[in-house]
């Protein structure tokens, strides 16, 4: 019987086996384990030069923590505290570092959806705070926690969007001290994949600790990676109370914090990619290090966010080159200290899901998977300069993200003694669609690329991707599924989100 | 007085010096000399296994020369001719290969537009043959005469676009075996750049490099390469009669071809990128060996044009993965053999100067340039898989390729010790915009990129790339000013092409 099967399931099946395998089901991207890269740029020589740099910048100008706690800490430890300015000798500096985890995982609630950080692993995270979107009519408006819940949604359901993140935009029609309830609530209940934590307050981040208690446990919170803080510095060398607040908590919680510099290279650092990469290293490995202070051990990531400054406007600039320079400089400088890093990506000034958008989304990212960046955030939706995200270019984006995981994922093993016994069977002049190889291994494509005639896509109503983008995201939308929950998880995080909304809003 | 001059020119000249620094004059580009990359995929083993596939397709398949002349110049050489196939030894092969050399000089009538060809040089060329052009007023037409004259001029003004070829599209309105008469005669008198030469027949080939020599003198063609020929391989190995007639005609004076199988990945070659480049190496290389018996030591180029294959349609597919690492993979032979290769990129299937273009566009250079090519075909204009070039997008190319040409260029020496003095002055909180390294090093900037305020952007007309593309075409068009050419070849040149013309059309 099975022969027989097996022998019916051969005959009468091949079109429905070719169909399977070019409408194949979602096949989840798991993280990217890169084998292309990442490029070095500099020698032995540079990378000490650039270490150099950075340790005399934090032994001779010193750093500023505007907050009296973190200043205590320091002192305590034995850094040279003048005013709010603190001085790291590089001893103390690098011992502190040297604590910090290279990988993690990185726990989704549906265990199917973990990931790994550090080393060759790198994930793709969801864009983070735009006030505007650009809807599904195309048209800008200001961000709704509607649109939040579509793009965690979106993100759900993408095979490449990997970690939907905590603030895909910023619902302008939530108040702000509840903003990040409703955040982790949805981020938790509508998808099961890994999220990230607030960083609004102190509040913030502790209930963001607590709602994820709730879910994975306390225990299993307090040893695993279940979220994710982005914390930006304001260059040059000041980290602020805010900031410090969140990552006191996150430490504590031996939750990483993506330490991240947000950089106008020019205006906030040196116009020289060498010069401004010491000084984000330094800014961001201070903050790495008073981690340690806090908890030693604790997992943290080198952060960046770079884009250049247009000398005409001083706007920001987003797909120039000397920023993919410095990411690829920020990589190799992270490898050096052996700690993961995280950078920007996939974002334009443009205002527009035009060319220039896909331009600078593209040229934003091919420099950072070569500089081996392991948690890549904004990787999906940014128009404007950040401040707004797209339903179309988002869609768009997500499916260039397949791309790049494969080709970053690089050669497979092959047997090339057997191709060569296709090219001998097949000759000159030949062609190889029908040999059991090239069914068994169809080339990558992206289903929302057009490469159909001239005529058909007219005949089809000369859809541009702009438009073809809004329609998958429609479509999208139209078919989600919320992932199950424990009724008992979900029960405690709503209660949690009630009381505490009652809370806030007194 | 030296002194004053100076001086009055520091004092006054400051906003004169930002305006000239933000609104430069034009800054030709000329050979990049890539400081990133190139990736290496294999190690020494692999490597090693493709050679001996290649090697092995071309002695035990044997590949086709369907060319009488050809097929007698193999015989007499020593190769095993049966029939029209032959099959080549590869001590044979490889000592026809080593007499190809790795780099040469490609003149330009005008000595400050001459390139380097080869190791870590390379040239950004022009489109290539398209029917259909996408008009200044976005409708898509036939090709003419004009349109190829005005990709010609563009070609002249662009800052970027180092060798305007020979046929940026295809002329319908042109009687074919007139085509290349026109088509050169525009090349040489609309720019004086380095150009490319027909293939369309034997005598096409003979009139082209007929015409440069009448430019560059007879003697200095036959010791300088003063065009290039594009000759497609039909893969799987197959050289036709009129690629072998044009092959001889450029070989004998001293004129590389890029011999180019062209791949339809998954179709006319394996769908493994290891096979599918063992495939095509071993029909390059039987291509450039043949031109080594023509005259021993003519410059060659290995090269390809590859694609993907849609599993769904057949329909090829630009911008995807595997092209991109097969890419990798060529760059990497073309080094082991030490010859320079070159490819095509900056295409798209799509049939709108839109986001698919522009990502497709994005996705096929980056990996072309990591992996190292040397000669670089198709570097603007292209949608619609090859079949038509839209002015919007040329412009719009044009200027990524600036973006690439600055990146690629690497790192530039930088004295860190000043810049950390000027850390030290500026402190926390303060901004790098007044510093004189920042304004004597000014980030690149793309003038068509628009980081304006949606509001601004909007109170401007909320112009998208394609209309900006667009604007600025017509605005160059409007502006370009023929380069001068001495009366006497300017003379000769008409003469020959009337003469011909005649002769042509009898």
């Amino acid at each position: 019987m099975a022969e027989v099967k097996a022998r019916s399931g051969r005959g009468g099946g091949r079109a429905a086996r070719v169909k399977a395998r070019t409408n194949p089901p979602p096949v989840y991207l798991s993280t990217l384990n890169r084998k292309v890269g990442p490029i070095d740029l500099l020698g032995p020589e540079g990378v000490e030069k650039i270490h150099n740099a950075a340790m005399t910048i934090l032994e001779a100008t010193g750093i500023e923590f505007r907050d009296p706690v973190a200043l205590a800490d320091w002192k305590k430890y034995g850094a040279d505290v003048q005013g709010e300015r603190v001085r790291i000798g590089r001893e103390m500096l690098m011992d502190l570092i040297s604590a910090v985890p290279p990988e993690w995982g990185y726990a989704a609630r549906n265990p199917e959806r973990s990931l790994r950080v550090g080393n060759q692993h790198s994930v793709f995270a969801n864009a983070y705070g735009a006030p505007f979107v650009y809807g599904l009519d195309g048209v800008r408006r200001p961000s709704m926690l509607e649109d939040a819940h579509n793009f965690f949604k979106l993100s759900q359901m993408s095979q490449s969007m990997m970690v939907p993140g905590i603030l895909p935009v910023e619902p302008q029609d939530v108040p702000v001290p509840q903003r990040h309830l409703e955040l982790v609530h949805a981020a938790l209940t509508l998808t099961d994949k890994p999220i990230k934590g607030s960083v609004l307050s102190e509040q913030a981040a502790l209930d963001s600790v607590e709602m994820t208690r709730i879910v994975f446990g306390e225990e299993f919170v307090d040893n695993n990676v279940v979220m994710a803080a982005l914390l930006n510095c304001n260059t040059p060398l000041v980290w602020d109370e805010t900031m410090l607040q969140s990552l006191r908590v996150y430490a504590a919680a031996n939750q990483p914090c993506l330490l991240s510099p947000f950089v106008l290279a020019g205006a906030s650092t040196p116009a020289s990619p060498q010069g401004g990469v010491a000084l984000l290293i330094a800014e961001s490995l201070a903050g790495m290090a008073y981690s340690q202070i806090i908890r030693r051990g604790a997992p943290m990531v080198l952060g960046v966010a770079i884009m250049g400054v247009s000398m005409k406007t001083g706007a920001p600039m987003m797909g120039s080159p000397e920023p993919g320079l410095m990411n690829l400089l920020v990589g190799q400088m992270a490898r050096f200290y052996g700690v993961p890093w995280r950078t920007c990506t996939m974002w334009t000034g443009s205002k527009s899901p035009d060319m220039q958008a896909a331009f600078d989304t593209a040229n934003t990212m091919w420099p950072v998977l070569l500089g081996g960046a392991n948690y890549i955030v904004h990787s999906a939706g940014f128009l404007e300069g950040a401040l707004g995200v797209s339903y179309s270019k988002w869609v768009q984006d997500a499916l260039q993200l397949e791309n790049f995981h494969r080709f970053f994922s690089g050669l497979q093993e092959e047997n090339l003694d057997a191709l060569l016994g296709d090219i001998e069977n097949i000759g000159p002049g030949g062609h190889f669609l029908g040999t059991d190889h090239t069914r068994e291994n169809p080339m990558h494509m992206n289903h929302l690329q057009n490469n159909d005639s001239f005529e058909q896509w007219e005949a089809e109503g000369s859809k541009t991707a702009e438009v073809v983008g809004t329609e998958e995201a429609q479509r999208m939308l139209n078919t989600y599924v919320r992932p199950p929950m424990p009724d008992d998880q979900r029960g405690a995080l709503d209660e949690f989100v009630a009381k505490k909304r009652l809370e806030y809003s007194a």
